[in-house]
C-alpha cells in the first residue's frame, strides 16, 4: 500500500514540490468534501437509513478522525480535540481502539454539524501547520500518510452521495438532493464484444503514483481467451431481462441470490418504481422517468449474474477486465462532471466512470499481497472474505481517484453504490 | 370519552366564556410545546434512538396532524396542508389510512423542523378560526373535540421530554438538555402504610370535566382491607434490593421479567450506571450523582414487581389505589414545577406528581366501557391487552393533565416512561 | 395451593383409606399416560415442531421427574436415577437447578423411549414404596404432594395431546394420532342469553379437595349485571365472522392482535384449510371435513376478542364466568369421552369441556394469593404476566381435573391449545 | 460433469463390463449407507440440531430420490412410490419442484425410519431392473446419471456422519456413534515446507473417469514461486495459538470472522471443550482427551485464516494446493479405515484423508465451466458464492470418491464438516 517511496524522492527541491503539491491536494479535497455537503438542509446531516449506511456528518468528522488519529495524534505535542470523539468516529481500526456501534451512527444528535465544522477546522489547522514544518526525516511517511488520508476522504465523497440519495430515497417526499443537475439524452452505443487472446498478463499496480495496498503487487497471471463487451449493460437490455419473467425464474440465479430475491421481493433494480407511464428512478436530482440507454445501475452481483445468465453469457474476472482496460484511458462521466447519474457515453469503448462494474471475481489477496503493519493495515485487508470486486469507478467518484488497477469491493447483495455491470464470454 | 355534554352547556353565554377559555387552552398548550423544544438544536428534532421513541419534530408535527384530521378536515373546505403529511404523521389510526412505519420516524429528514413550524401556525391558524366561527350546532361536538386534542397533546407533551432524554442518554455525550435544572435535596420521608377498610368502593370518572374514555364509567368494586404505603419506593430502598442480589435470584421474578433480565443483562434501573465513587443517573439535566432519597424512577412492571417480593408486599391494584388516592388533592411535582425529575416530597402522603406508579392492574376495559365510535375509538381502546396500569402522573406530566382516575399504560418491560411504583400489602 | 390439611384428615383409618386412593389415583393417571402414547410411532416421541410444544417423550419424563424430584429426592436414602436428568426433564424450576433450553428439546434423541420408559418403572416403584411407607408425620405433606404431581401429570396428558396434534399438523402427510376416533354429528343448540343480577359474589376455591394455589383464596368481587351465552361459539358462526371480512379489517382488533393477523397471515383459526369442497380441519383422527356445530376451536384470544367486537358483544371476566359456571355440574366433552375433539353439545347450558374459553380477564393473583414456599412455588404464580385465563376444560382435559374455579393461563396470540370462547354482554 | 463418454465406450463387450461394474458400485453404495446407519437408534434417524444438519433418515430418503427422480420418473411406465416424497425429499432442485423448507426437516416423524427402508426396497428394485434392461440408445445417457447418483450417495454418506456427530454433540448425555472406534496414537511428523516453482501449471479434471462439473475443464494457471507445508496443522499448534491469545486479538482475524468469534463467543474448535485435567473432544467415538498430535479438525475459515496470520504464513490458494497434491496418491485415512477421526500420519506428505483442508480460494467457476442443461446443473453451480473451497477429503469421505481436482465447498464460518487447514508461504 501507499509508496511512499514512490511519491517522495530525496531530493529536496522535488521534495518541496511535492509537498506543495500534497497541501494542495489536501485543501481541495477537504474543500470538495464541504461543497458536497453544501446542498443538505441540518436535518439532512444526521439521518442513517440503514446500517450500511452513515450520516453525512459522521463522513465529515471521520475523514477528520482520520488525520487526526494517524498523523496528528502521532506527535507527543498534539493533544486529542475532544475525548470522545475517536470512540465516536473510529469506523473500524480495531488497533486504535473501541467504537461507537456502526448501525446506532443515526441515534447521534451531538455534536451538531456545527461543532463537527469546528472540528474540521481545527484539524485542518493543525495538518496544513504539520505539513509546513516537515523535517527530512519524517517527510516519507507523512508524505504517504497525508496521501491515503486524502484518498480516504475522496472514498467518503462517494459514500456520502451514495448514502445521501439512499436517505432521500427511503423518505416519501423523495426529496431531490440537488434540483439543478443536467440530464443527458445521449443515445447508448451499439454493444460489441472485444476479443483478447489468451496467455500471460499482468495485473495489479506497479507505478509512480498512489496506489491501495490491495492492488499490488502487480503479478501474472495466465487467461484463456475471452471476449469483453464495450460498454456496460443498459436500462433498456436489463427491462428485457425483467419482461422476460428474469426475477421469477430461479434458473438464472445463484442459491444465495435467490433467496435474496425470495426474501427481499426484488423485482427490479433499488430506487427503480413503477407508474402507469412506465419505470421512474429516484435520482439525486429526484425522481425521474427511466432512461433506457443509461447503464443499468443499483444492482447487486446477484442481479447482474442473473442478467448474464439469462443471456448466456458470464461477467468477466477481475484480471480479464484489467487487461482491457490497461490501454484506455480513465477517462469518464465522473464526479467531476457534476452530473452525479450514469449517462449513455458517446465513446464507443467505455471502461471508466458512470457505474462501477462488477466482476466475477471474489475480493481476495494478490499473490505476494502484504498489509502494512499496525492499524493502518486494518484498511482493506481485512474484508478479503465474502465480498466481490467491482471495478472502473462510477459518476460519484472522483476522477483522479480512479486507475485501471483500483480495486472497489461490496458484498454480492448491495445495491446501494453506483453499481451496474458489463457482459463477457468465451473464446471457443 | 370526552363527555362534551359535561364541556359545554346549552346557555349561551356561558357557552361563549367556555369557548374563550378553550381557545385559551389551545393555545396556551401548543405554545408549551414548542417552548418545551427551544432547547434542542436542530439536529436533536431528528432523532429516534429505540422504536418506541419518536423524533420531537414528529410530535410537532403529529399533534398537528391531529387537529387538522379530526377537526379541520372534517370542513369540506379545507384543503390539506401537504398531501404527504397524512401518511407521515397519522401514527396508528387504521381508520384514517395508511401510515409510515413507526421505527422508521428517525429516518425522515424533511419535512424540516422550519416546515413543520410552518405546518403548526397554518393549522393554528385555521384552528382559531374555527374557534372563533362555531354556530350552536357544532359547538358541543367541536369542543369535545378540541379538548381531546389539547389533552393529547398534553401526552405528547411528556411523550417529547421522555424521548429526548432517553435520546441523549444513548449519546455517549450525554448531552443535558437543560443545564439550569433546579436540583433537590429534600429527604425523603419515613414510610408508613395507612390501612383501608374491605368493602364496595367506586371508581372511574363521572365529574364535569374532560377525562378518557378509558377511565370511565364510574362503577363499583370489591376490595378485601389493605393497607398502601404513603409514599413511593425509593432510590435508596432500591440499592438495597439491588445490593441483596435482586437481579441475580430468579426466585424474585415473573417468569416473563426473569427473561428480560437475562436477555437485556438488567442489573439496575435504566439511566444508572456505577463508577468507583458510586451510582451516578442520566437525567434532563446532565449526568449527576444518584439521590438516595428520590423515587426510583425508570423501572419495568418487572422490576418494581421483583422488588415487592423480595421485600415480603406486593403492588397495589389500581382499584385500591385510586381509593386510597380520591381524598388527596392532585399536587405535586409535575412539569410546571420545572424540575423534570423526581424529588423527594415533604408531604407525608404523596400520591401525585415524581413518578408515574406501577399497578398489579392489567390495562382491561373497565365495566360497561365503550370507546367512541369512528377512528378516534382508537384511541385507548385498542391497546386492552398485555400492558399495565400506572398511576399518579410524573414529573413531566402537565398538572392539569391528571386525575385521580387517570389509567396510563405500559407494557410490563418498558423503562424509558418516568415509572416508579409504591407498595402494599394484605391485611391479615 | 394443594390444600393437604383438607385432603388427609387426622383420622389414622381415613387416612387409610385416603392414602388406598392416592395411591391407585396415583397408578391410574401414571397408567393413562402411557395410554395415549400408544398410538404413536417410536419416531413421534421426540418431534418439536415449534418451540412451545414438547416432545412426546420429554413429557412422559418430565412428569416422572416430578415425583423424583419433589418426592423421592428429599430422602437421603434416594440415589438419582440419573445424574443428568434433573438437567434434561426440569422444565423451568429455577430454585431446582439449571435446565436444558425449552427450544431445544426435540433435539435429544437420547434418551430414548425406552429408556425413558425404564425411567419411568424405576420412579413408579419408589414411588409405590414410598406410599406405602408412610408414617403418621410425613403423610399430610407428601399426599399433598402426590396429589400436586398427579394432577401436574394431568396437565401433560392434555399437553401431549396438544402437541402431537401440532406436530402432525406441521408434517405434510397429515398423520392421523388415531385412525379410529368417532364423529359427532349433533347439531348445534340455539343461542341464549343468561341474565344475572349485580352484586357480590364468591369466586375461588375453598373446598375440600384438590385445587392449585392460584384459585385461592376464594373472595368476594363485585359484579354488574350481565349476560353469558348459554354454549360457546360455532365454526358456523366464525366462518360468517370470517365471511363478514373479520380478517381484513383493523377496527375489528386490539392493536396487538392486528399485529399478530399480519405478521402470521392469519386467515382462519389454526388447522383450518379451505379447498374447492369448503373448508377441512386437522383433527387427532387426521384431516377431516369441518362441522358448522362444532365449537369453533384452537383460536387466539384476539381472534375471539374480535369475533365479539364484530358481534357487538364481548367475552365474559372470569368472575362472570365463574359465577355462571358454578351451578352447574362439571359434565361434558372430556378427555375420558375418547372424541378428543369438540362436538356440539345436546345440553342447552354448556360450560366445561370440549374448548377452553378465553375469558377477558388477565391472569392475576386473588386478592391475598400466596404461593407456597420453596422451589414448588414457582408452579403457578411466577407466570402472572402477560397472560389471559380461559376457564371450562377441552375434550383433551381429565374429567376429575376440572372444577369450576380451574384457571388455565396462555399468552394471547397462542392457538394451539384446544381453545374457543363464549360470549357475553352488558345490561343496560 | 458426469463425462459419459468417459464411462461407457460403443464396443458392446466394454459396456457389458461397465454396466456390471456399475450395478456393483450401485448396490455396494447403497448398502454402505444402510451399514452407517446400523449403531443408530430410532429415536437418533430423526434428528436435527441445527438448520444446516438434516436428519438421518432424511440422507436415507433423499439420496433415493435422487435416483428415482433423475432415473425412474423419466421412464413414463414408472409411477412415484408416494405423491409426497418428491415434496419432501428434494433437497433445493428448484427445476423440479417445490421442495419441504430446509430448516425444518427435524419435524417429520413421518414417514418411519422402516417406511423409508421400504422406500430404498423399492427404488432399488427399480434402479436394478433398468440397469438390466438398459438399450444401447439410452446406456451412455443412464450410466452417466447413474455414477452420479452414486457419488452423490457418498457425498451423503459423509453429511451422515457430519450431522450424526453434530446431534449427538448436542445433546448433554454425549452419546456415542459407535463405543468400538479405534483411537490412534501416532505422533505428528515434522512440519516441513515444500518449494514449488513458478510458472504455468494445469489443474481441474480432465480423465476418464468420474468427476463433478465444478472441477472441469482443465485448464492454465499462472503461480507464483510458493511453499507448501508437508501436513495439515496439529491440535498442539492450534492450541499454541489458543494459548497466544489468538481468538482475543482482532489483528489475526478477518473482519467477517471477528464478528463470529465475537456473536457466537468462539474460544476453540467446533466439539472441544476444557476440565481441569486440560482439552477434551467429542468424536464419532464419544468423548475423549484431545491428542495434540492429530490434525486439528472442525475449524472454520476464519479460524484456519486466523492461525495463519498468528503464524505469519497464509493458506494456500486451491490451485497451489491441487498442484502439489498431484503427484501423491489419493490415500489416507478415509472412511474406509473405519477410524472416522483423524489422526496423526506415518507419512511424511499427507495430501489425502484426515480433514478437508481450506483454501484461501473462493469456490468460483473455473474459465470454460458450463453446468449441464436442466434441473441437473443445479448440482453444484449455483452455490459459487460465498463459499471457500476445501481440498482432499476427509476421515469420513469414501476413498474411491476422491480425488486431487476434488472441490469441496462451505461457508467460510461453518464447522461441523471434518475441515482443518494446511500452511503455505510466498518464496521471496
Amino acid at each position: 500500500m501507499f509508496p511512499a517511496s514512490s511519491l517522495l524522492d530525496p531530493q529536496a527541491s522535488v521534495q518541496r514540490d511535492r509537498l506543495a503539491a500534497l497541501r494542495s491536494a489536501y485543501e481541495s479535497v477537504r474543500r470538495l468534501t464541504e461543497q458536497l455537503c453544501q446542498p443538505l438542509a441540518t436535518e439532512d446531516f444526521g439521518v442513517q437509513a440503514m446500517p450500511d449506511v452513515s450520516p453525512p456528518k459522521w463522513h465529515l468528522a471521520h475523514t477528520t478522525w482520520f488525520f487526526e488519529t494517524f498523523l496528528l495524534a502521532r506527535s507527543a505535542d498534539y493533544s486529542l480535540y475532544h475525548p470522545r470523539y475517536p470512540y465516536l468516529f473510529n469506523s473500524y481500526y480495531e488497533g486504535i481502539g473501541p467504537f461507537f456501534p456502526r448501525r446506532q451512527r443515526g441515534m447521534l444528535s451531538r455534536p451538531t454539524v456545527s461543532e463537527i465544522y469546528d472540528y474540521r477546522r481545527h484539524v485542518d489547522g493543525h495538518m496544513l501547520a504539520l505539513m509546513d514544518n516537515l523535517d527530512d526525516e519524517s517527510v516519507r511517511q507523512i508524505g504517504a500518510l497525508v496521501t491515503l488520508g486524502i484518498n480516504h476522504e475522496q472514498q467518503h465523497q462517494e459514500l456520502l452521495l451514495m448514502d445521501v440519495k439512499y436517505n432521500f430515497a427511503k423518505n416519501p417526499l423523495l426529496p431531490a438532493y440537488r434540483e439543478d443537475l443536467p440530464v443527458s439524452c445521449n443515445s447508448a452505443q451499439p454493444l460489441e464484444f472485444i476479443e483478447h487472446n489468451g496467455g500471460i498478463y499482468s495485473i495489479g499496480y506497479d507505478g509512480a503514483g498512489f496506489a491501495y495496498d490491495n492492488e499490488t503487487p502487480r503479478h501474472r497471471v495466465y487467461l484463456e481467451p475471452y471476449r469483453i463487451a464495450s460498454r456496460p449493460v443498459t436500462n433498456g437490455e436489463f427491462i428485457e431481462f425483467i419482461r422476460g419473467g428474469g426475477y421469477n425464474h430461479a434458473e438464472y440465479w445463484l442459491s444465495d441470490g435467490w433467496r435474496e430475491v425470495k426474501e427481499n421481493h426484488w423485482r427490479h433494480p433499488l430506487y427503480w418504481q413503477k407508474d402507469e407511464s412506465g419505470w421512474q428512478v429516484m435520482t439525486l436530482g429526484g425522481l425521474r422517468r427511466l432512461d433506457d440507454n443509461e447503464p443499468v445501475c443499483h444492482v447487486s452481483f446477484y442481479e447482474a449474474d442473473a442478467f448474464a445468465r439469462w443471456r448466456g453469457k458470464r461477467m468477466p474476472t477481475e484480471a480479464e477486465w484489467e487487461t482491457a482496460a490497461q490501454s484506455h484511458a480513465v477517462a469518464g462521466n465522473f464526479l467531476d462532471s457534476g452530473v452525479y447519474h450514469p449517462v449513455a457515453e458517446h465513446r464507443h469503448f467505455a471502461f471508466f466512470g458512470n457505474v462501477w462494474e462488477w466482476t466475477r471475481s471474489a475480493y481476495s489477496p494478490y499473490p505476494g499481497y502484504r498489509p502494512p503493519t499496525g492499524a493502518i493495515g486494518e484498511y482493506n485487508g481485512k474484508f478479503m472474505s465474502n465480498q466481490m470486486v467491482l471495478r472502473g469507478g462510477s459518476c460519484v467518484t472522483p476522477a483522479n481517484h480512479l486507475r485501471a488497477s483500483y480495486r472497489n469491493f461490496f458484498y454480492p447483495a448491495q445495491r446501494w453504490q453506483f453499481s451496474g455491470f458489463r457482459l463477457a464470454e468465451n473464446v471457443e
